[in-house]
């Protein structure tokens, strides 16, 4: 048995020797030493790298399309509504959990299943049930959201507001403000006033005191309206144009 | 008055007429013609583009978490199950808008309010209800699925398929195939066939003739199963792999 280097040593199981002390030991036998071995193979996990992906998971939410569909069949209806001649009906516990004003309309001591609503439209209120039932607005593509839509956004504000469906409220006051100009001023800031929607008061304010708008929002119907609706913002509006210009 | 175009015209409201007939007119007094012109003046859109996103919408949908919500507190709940010794209260209509098959039972001619669920685990239900209210898994990051979750997601395709709930069967597909390894294959394949996942099943055969599995995958418990359980998959993986090596 050759030996490459001199100083190595037998060290296995515990076992350390030098050269002498292994060539007097009883592992060496006629110049051989018997190594024996215990290979654990461990199955390495075959990669499925090339496997993934292979089925898609199915990419978009189908509840909000499933919730449309119910309410536009008003399918197990239990609930009834009465709205400017029209009879609408939908789901209590969706409506409830939704808007706590409908929870304790439905779910409170009187558990309504039959109600009227006053001072709103048919498609106002059908639009606040789309919303509700999906998260989303009818047919309103809030990025492209024009002038002929402020209508229904300033009534849909005032719904939410009644409501209390917060999100629909945000997103009236995010597509208000992306519309903003001299016809529609006048009612988005009485609105901004009527129901605490501080940011687009605090914007349609700036627009007014910062642009060049001022003569020709005097000059329209929804100024005059201001007056009496809500002085406040008038005054509010002067105040800040007269500030900016001082500046 | 100096006719820059001899050819030049006067037409205006509907007069037309030329040189000499224009000189021989009314219309032209002390070498002078008076123009009236009523200039409207359209008020322009002044920009908003200032102002767009001052207000953001709110980004993600609310609807889901609410309903999450509504689950976790069984609130309003208008049926009960019982499934292995636990009682879970749940909302008819949201069961019978996501499962055709909870339809039937619940709003069929039995109209079932206590329900007794034979053959599934509380976690397995409780994991169908999550998603049947949230369109996603609980705890469960599809991505990040390792083996921990291949039992819940094997039970949670069976559960699917047995509801008909077509996307959440879709996305227990989509996680095992990504979970594929020799200790699931046997069970994964043997689900792919009893509850008719075309896609499962190839990816699955696919696995085991394209890789050197074979030998590792006779070894499990899994395999010994299949002889009993679903013979055919056995005679499908076996021509496959042969195939494959003949290549």
């Amino acid at each position: 048995m050759t030996w490459f280097n001199p100083c190595c040593y037998i060290q296995c199981s515990g076992l350390r020797m030098n050269r002498r002390e292994f060539e007097a030991s009883v592992y060496l036998r006629n110049d051989h030493l018997t190594i024996e071995c215990i290979l654990t193979v461990r199955r390495s996990r075959v990669s499925t790298t090339q496997f993934v992906n292979k089925i898609e998971a199915p990419p978009s939410s189908s509840i909000t399309e499933q919730l449309a569909k119910l309410l536009e069949a008003e399918e197990n209806a239990d609930v009834t509504f009465s709205v400017g001649g029209e009879t609408i009906g939908a789901h209590k516990i969706l409506l409830a959990v939704r808007s706590p004003v409908f929870r304790a309309e439905l779910f409170g001591p009187m558990k309504e299943s039959k109600v009227t609503i006053e001072d709103m439209q048919p498609a106002v209120f059908r639009a606040l049930l789309h919303f509700i039932y999906t998260d989303s607005l009818p047919d309103v593509d809030q990025n492209d959201a024009g002038e002929s839509n402020s209508d229904l956004i300033w009534h849909l504000l005032v719904a939410a507001d009644r409501y209390a469906v917060d999100r629909l409220k945000s997103l009236c006051e995010s597509i208000l403000c992306k519309n903003l100009d001299v016809e529609t001023l006048s009612t988005t800031l009485a609105l901004a006033y009527q129901h605490n929607c501080d940011k687009l008061k605090d914007i349609c304010l700036e627009f007014i005191s910062s642009s060049s708008v001022m003569d020709a929002l005097m000059a329209t119907d929804g100024y005059k309206d201001l007056k009496t609706t809500c002085p406040s913002a008038l005054i509010d509006m002067f105040e800040k144009t007269l500030k900016f210009h001082k500046k």
